[in-house]
């Protein structure tokens, strides 16, 4: 072990990471078994999983097996939905359901509500997805479709870690995650939404630099940063690679979750 | 080119993406030629960098090599850093740096001070760097030693790029890349300061969803998101790691700079 990795330290990463597509996932329908669905693709990518390798999976074939799927045209809003919509210039159907699927707004101006998300995440439209969103047996003339993120990112994850370490004899992480903006800056990124088995954020308070002096702003989001690195290889064609294997991590088992990566709303100077 | 890749989008990533530490280089200290060095470590790893090659370099060591280094004994503060320092309990000298490598304040708390750095990024006390920030032949009893980001990153991108390109034959991009902490969400990731040659933002407006529909928000990051997947093998240790390889990316020579990669401050919510 290097003097990069002191032994206290639960995550090693490198020297060589590889990102690869796991190709062939179909396209998912509410009620598939997302395990069945994981493991014959990595058996027909002749990919074996073994002891810190990570399964990626977007956020959006999770919603679709779930069902997550909402009929807009269902949606009665109401009348601040109604008044929101008219300010926004947004569907107000739509923006009744981002205030159900939220906690709180952070920012709304003309076609963007910013909201915390009942899970907790700051994020646009309540992470809502209208691209590629309609169930494949939707009756004629319903919708417009959308589809909002998954009930349980961070359950969803642990069941898939669960099935696939077994299944493999191996000690692995999945990720769920989605390609979200972010303040600041152009373009999306990829975030973890939800985790099992990886560290979320790799503390290394305590570690000593290369002076022999203890290092200070040391929290790094190890979930974030593998999520952003398989977004790279997914794209935007999240339904088309919807499936990233990460290898060349190397941790001990977390119980992290995605609530980890959250900064206390109290402590947040932005939120 | 498959579905996933529009034939008018410049960029192609994958299937598998590598991302490898560029192991052995050394300590860099003021007025090292950081290409020769770049050059050597790659040498002595046995890569020869081919088309679509990106090089990431830590930040960090093109600011060593610039002369980055400020001794905090040598500023005097002005009336506002003291002011400024007292009431976020910082050193005011260090405050002053900040306000010097600024052009306004976007938040302060106590400890925190976040502003808008002179090349346009937000960032948490200018980017300024106090660990291990010591230039090796720095006079005893002098410092503390802090480290400002490079004077131009883009630049120093630019010119790397262009010396790599000729010495491998080979239309290759690089990255200055630092580590930040984010709103929101803890812990830090990778961004890009600098880019040469890679394609800073892919816009996929235009392109065309698996039903036939014009992609809706369809912005990535992409050098930030290999920044980010750098900052992974990396870690905090980016003395140590500064140097990384990514490759698997396919895209045309791009003309884009760092500051495609900047929200407008005008259309920024949350600056």
């Amino acid at each position: 072990m290097s003097r990069d990795e002191p032994s206290s330290v639960d995550l090693r990463v490198g020297p060589e990471l590889l990102v690869r597509t796991v190709a062939g996932v179909p396209t998912i329908e509410v009620g598939d078994d997302l395990f069945e669905v994981i493991a014959s693709s990595l058996e027909r990518a002749e990919i074996a999983l073994a002891d810190g390798d990570v399964i990626v999976v977007a956020s959006k074939i999770v919603s679709r097996a779930e069902g997550c799927f909402v009929d807009l045209g269902s949606i009665v809003p109401s009348d601040a939905a109604h008044e929101l919509g008219g300010e926004l210039l947004k569907d107000p159907r739509l923006v009744e359901l981002i205030l159900r699927e939220s906690v709180g707004i952070s920012r709304k101006t003309s076609g963007a509500l910013i909201v915390r998300h009942r899970l907790g995440f700051i994020s646009a439209n309540a992470g809502i997805d209208s691209s590629n969103a309609a169930p494949s047996n939707a009756p004629k003339g319903s919708g417009p479709w959308v589809l909002t993120l998954p009930r349980d990112p961070d359950a969803s994850a642990a069941l898939l870690r669960s099935k696939l370490c077994e299944r493999y004899s191996s000690e692995v992480a999945v990720l769920v995650t989605d390609s979200w903006g972010r303040p600041f800056r152009r373009g999306t990124v990829g975030f973890a939404l939800g985790v099992a088995g990886l560290p979320a954020v790799w503390d290394r308070r305590g570690a000593i630099d290369r002076h022999g002096r203890v290092l200070q702003a040391t929290e790094s989001a190890v979930a974030d940063s593998v999520a952003a690195a398989a977004d790279l290889v997914a794209g935007q064609a999240n339904e088309g690679r919807p499936l990233t294997l990460v290898r060349g991590l190397h941790f001990k088992a977390s119980h992290d979750s995605a609530a980890v990566l959250l900064r206390d709303p109290e402590d947040d100077l932005y939120a």
